[in-house]
């Protein structure tokens, strides 16, 4: 359970805890009517999103998680939800700020759970999944607790793809004999930026099958992932 | 995975297992309509509340889950849930045997959290943050496995305040060289005070904002939590 | 975590896995409307059902996942659920192949766990317990993901008792001296027979408690598994 070797920075990994946190806090603020969080709410929405991913990675490597052998993962974690509250307050509408967030962290989780993976001796296929899971696993998580359909299950923009091409790369990289931190840096940057052009452009993955298209998209527009407040009841 | 030193005795243990096993019973018992549960799935849910807290205590820590090394865990929660089925049977309303019951869980999972944690030589706040999600994780693993809105993250009565209280006293009581039995047994007295007089007097935590007051307190009221199973359908 | 002595040859270990990868994804590609899965969703279903079984049995020994380990286990279960999306185009009608890969499923997850747990030394109830985890694990993880009811936890049948059987009677085998494999054998044969007859039979669990009896079958079979595209939204 000693990592002596294992090169991510305590910098790098506050800020993805911090980018996580802040990014979980103002998805949190945004829910209205049944879904509304209190203040504790928010915050442990900020802290899954912001420790989430290194947890998941940690239980599959398993080694004891490393977010919880210092103090200052779940003390960034907590004070970047507050900031994330403080931010949610001050802006309208905060929804390009949040996809950029959340692109990134993504890249950031899923960057270092496949460095992990591989510098702790994991064949190649496992150290990308460990880097999917870890990148997806804090959404997941979110979801799941605030009762919504989880996200990246659901005919989406290419969420989990993006983290999947970016681990892979860095794992392509590294066994081309690449420096890690620049394999890590490339991943990152692979993507957050499929991420972004995902949303940008409104990619989608094929469904599995054709059949019924035209309702499908009536139906899937109408999931109602956050219910007006307005809506009358009967 | 050896812990020679830690602290907790069996009994102990054994007991917050039991109290568990019961108050899930109790609580799976109440569903009427869809929610409806079969023997088995009142058992679970019973295994869940007792064993629940321990085992993501143990996942957090790193350390194989010490109610898996002995036979009486699993046959205790096993036989609580039983007997809280029984209890459900007998009296009509339980409300307030369920919530003084839920009240003392969450105060001991958490106290047995935070201690374990302490005494494997964790830093004071993942310390207090493993006790924390020991205390609440039962009744969130409950929660989505029955399909429920996860009583935590929804405006509710200071559920998690008050296991972060008892297991904040418990940790600065050993910070300030307290003898960790006392600590704990402070902490769990802590716990289990706060979470019942949040429900006597009904105490919320404030809304990260506070707009749209009116509209939220009739949605609040609207979360079926229990559905009647005298409502018409239509 | 180095395992010498443990039993399961690997091409029995990828043979489940790939037999849940496949039910997975054919289970998975069989939703429409608002559940409707992308390629990827459906992927990651068999993914889950292929994969999740030997993590949560390996999470709760405490040991690193065997299953990310080598590279075999994530290429056979993604090579698997391809294999189920392809069935899943050229059946229309899989509901039994369905049922019975599922029971054979379990059956294997559940035996592989209860062995494994019985190797590392555990206690038989606890290794019972492992065992079922194992079986029903990954299905549990996949309704929570694509926020379907718990299957396990409703009127159902039983699904559960047939994993809990087999496991016993591998565990009893194996305490009155029967060798493992043998004994992992016929707790296969257990489970997966449990399992079909149920099915056959339409079997079911008593429910705790026998009043609102016309009510709850009226109930239950409201409960919209999959809705029907073809329903009106108004």
């Amino acid at each position: 359970m000693t990592e002596p070797l294992f090169v991510i920075p305590l910098w790098a990994d506050l800020t993805a805890v911090a980018l996580g946190g802040v990014q979980g806090a103002l998805f949190a603020s945004g829910f209205r009517g049944q879904r509304r969080l209190d203040m504790l709410g928010v915050a442990i929405i900020g802290i899954v999103m912001g420790m989430g991913g290194g947890l998941i990675r940690d239980l599959l490597l398993g080694v004891a998680p490393s977010t919880l052998q210092s103090n200052w993962y779940l003390l960034t974690a907590t004070a970047a939800a507050l900031v994330g509250m403080l931010l949610a307050g001050l802006f309208a509408r905060l929804n390009n700020v949040i996809v950029g967030l959340d692109a990134l962290v993504i890249g950031l989780f899923g960057a270092f759970g496949t460095s992990k993976a591989l510098v702790l001796g994991l064949p190649v296929v496992p150290a990308i999944f460990v880097g999917v899971c870890a990148a997806v696993g804090g959404g997941i998580l979110r979801d799941i607790i605030m009762g919504l359909p989880v996200a990246i299950m659901h005919v989406s923009s290419l969420y989990g793809v993006a983290a999947l091409a970016g681990c892979a790369v860095l794992a392509a990289l590294d066994a081309f004999g690449v420096d890690l931190v620049l394999a890590a840096i490339i991943g990152v940057v692979v993507t957050t930026t499929i991420r972004i052009l995902a949303v940008v452009f409104d990619v989608s993955l094929p469904e599995q099958r054709m059949l019924y298209r035209r309702k499908v998209a009536v139906e899937t527009a109408a999931i109602p992932i956050v219910r007006p407040s307005a809506e009358p009841e009967a």
